[in-house]
């Protein structure tokens, strides 16, 4: 069983306090870094119920995500090597599906922050936000079709539409505090994206929507298939998932 | 443009003569590696014709891929951590959707070589060939609904089925001569898989089927979309893609 | 300025409480990893009076260095590639010196964990520790004919005799708490080594020669050049530097 | 044994022939890269009489070394992280021992290309090249004050002192063909030097201190001891070493 529950190495020293991983049954566990350097644990659970807790302090700038209307995309020649796999297509983000309709529609926008933040306009709106819809399968051209979706079909339906147009985006997951909005339900594990614009990669958030304080990465990938919090070899089920992000004073 | 057209640095020392690669109108090129150590080529190309072409001479060893039915898996537990990513989803690979229906078909068959070869006959079975019905956006689940594809779409599903069965397995492609077998027509660009046992990748080619001699990897990935012959940000039309693959006595 | 104070991501999952870093005045810094996989943190310091400051909590097994006499070398032949380096000779470490002289001292040992603790016994006789001859240019060939030196001299000549009897070794620097020893002064950052036997590495620490409790690990290389605590290029003057390594209850 | 013979994958899309590696008698070699992505290759010899051979034709500019005297060093806090090795101390560079020397005679010179040239021409003169002289154990500091040498002293004395400058400085070897020069005996492998200035590594050589046609790199490092020619792990004599580097017109 393979887990991505910690959060990256460039956060390791915004760590304040931090509890020790406690799996029961206890388990041996190791760690490494996957391709994108995010931090694996591998174990061999036994059959019957499993459970992992984690629980850490961060402290964090206490600003919201910065908005930025003046980044302008980096042409694709000047584009980094490492950059590129970002364009392609994915397991859930169908480039090759999508390409005509992304440029119908943003095509006529110039191309930087805007033609961004217009994509994730479009998606905050196209789908309809609904934990019951939720499906491991889905991929960005259902959910366009379908309309609706969690967190991660809002960021992959942004991705892709992003994408085409030649903006390398990338999957990011993690946790998102209440902080300076309204509580609305239980917490979770939460998707977003990073797009790379004038040499550098920037949070857009089209679930949400809209700036958030004291975001917390723990992974990113092409897309879900690349950072499944839990990935396991053989059948499982999930039986209770609780995310606390609270803001500590 | 992202073009992989040579072949990987592990066959570097087999080159014994190589030609410049040509681009007509000449434009300048960059090399980089990308994160599978496969060798990217990046260039602009302004619009209108444009072509490249390049030749090499490789010597291998005359032998046919080895048949080695003793092959067991590597458990899980032991699986290096770098070959995880080779288990899961990708673009083309819908384990998700192929996991019940490989245990349904496979899995009273006992892990190892011999499952590998059962899915691959099953494969190259199931699925007509036929170049009329290419598509750059069939998956692994459409091409065994539809049961017609191409060498990729073999690929693809005998990739997926493998890894539904926790067996990693990754996507190459590259050349394949027609030495010791009849000639069946213009050659192509070819796909075929690796699979992961007893501690190293073996070669297996559900589209052919027979071992082969001569093949001469290029560049692989997890699926078709990490490895993308041209890779253009921009509308193209390939006119022609002319393969020769043939034996120097 | 570069500095390495910070442990390795090795043990992050161990951090229980951290404090921010704190440099006097306050100056931007930036993180990243050499190629050792040592976390380096860059800043630039304008002249002056400049002070760094970092505190943390770590959860340790409490258990001493393991003793384990059955250890024998990995064959040359099977050493994984990434170790040959710490094979070869280095800034301190200058095995082409020193070969003919190892061979002489234990060519009649058998090979493995016996040998590595003959050396360190001989290196811990050999070297009369002396704060007062701390010497940043002294080589492990100076420190052998001069019998002096601190804990660097120790790891650097120990390095450099395994090295000469072609057993992998690198330099490990890091804290060692007072924990079931006597208090014998101020503490200091503190060198040791690392031998690759038996297909992994295993701590020696030929400038105490007895199992300890709570090493830190912080950097590890070919030897101190690899791994300097400060690397500054303008001249300074280091005014006080105070470690302090201390048990939790 | 290991052996880096080869060239640098950079030149790997310029060989136009090349033969089979050829070790008599023959033995099972593997390749891989190092740290510095130098090709190596390792080998198990017999004892007894033991060779080595390999041949290629490589397409190149035809160009001599650029002369570029407006480059100006890159500023210490904008140098790429990987860059910054290059700054510190190694086997045969002590920079600790050479900075004062150096500061005094080119403290004076606005850094960039001029200052480095000015130190290619004081090694040039300061040193009298001489076959019999060489010797594997002598550094930088020892180069210095004996005033002889061969081409690797030359390397090392103006390494150590453009790093003493604060120029990232690698150590290059390969080989010069003697292209629009006279013949002054057999050839020879070669090492030279490369600095980063204004953002990418350029070539010097204070050995010969002209521009060169047609340089082959083969390998790069910190100095010397990163790219043996030969690394046995055991006794060897070198009998026989014998380099040819022609034009082919």
């Amino acid at each position: 069983m393979i887990c991505m529950m910690s959060v990256r190495d460039e956060l390791r020293e915004s760590l304040r306090v931090q509890s020790a991983m406690v799996t029961t049954p206890e388990v041996p566990t190791s760690v490494y870094r996957d391709m994108f350097g995010n931090m694996c644990r591998r174990m061999v659970a036994q059959p019957g119920t499993f459970s992992l807790r984690n629980d850490c302090t961060i402290e964090l700038s206490g600003l919201p995500d910065p908005v930025m209307p003046w980044l302008r995309p980096t042409p694709l020649a000047d584009l980094p090597d490492e950059v590129l796999m970002y364009l392609v297509g994915s397991r859930y983000c169908e480039t090759d599906r999508l390409s005509q309709i992304a440029w119908d529609m943003f095509g006529h926008i110039a191309p930087g922050y805007a033609q961004v933040q217009a994509i994730c306009d479009y998606v905050h709106n196209h789908i309809y936000f609904n934990y019951m819809n939720a499906r491991v399968t889905r991929t960005a051209y259902e959910a366009w079709q379908e309309g609706t979706g969690v967190c991660r079909d809002f960021a992959h339906l942004a991705i892709t539409l992003c994408r085409c147009m030649n903006i390398p985006t990338r999957y990011v997951n993690g946790y998102i505090p209440d902080i300076g909005v309204p509580i609305t339900g239980p917490m979770d594990f939460c998707a977003w994206m990073q797009v790379y614009l004038d040499g550098s990669w920037h949070t857009f958030d089209p679930r949400n929507n809209v700036p958030r304080i004291g975001r917390v990465e723990v992974a990113y990938g092409r897309d879900a298939a690349d950072v499944p919090l839990i990935h396991s070899f053989g059948p499982h089920i999930l039986q209770k998932f609780t995310v606390w992000a609270d803001e500590v004073v």
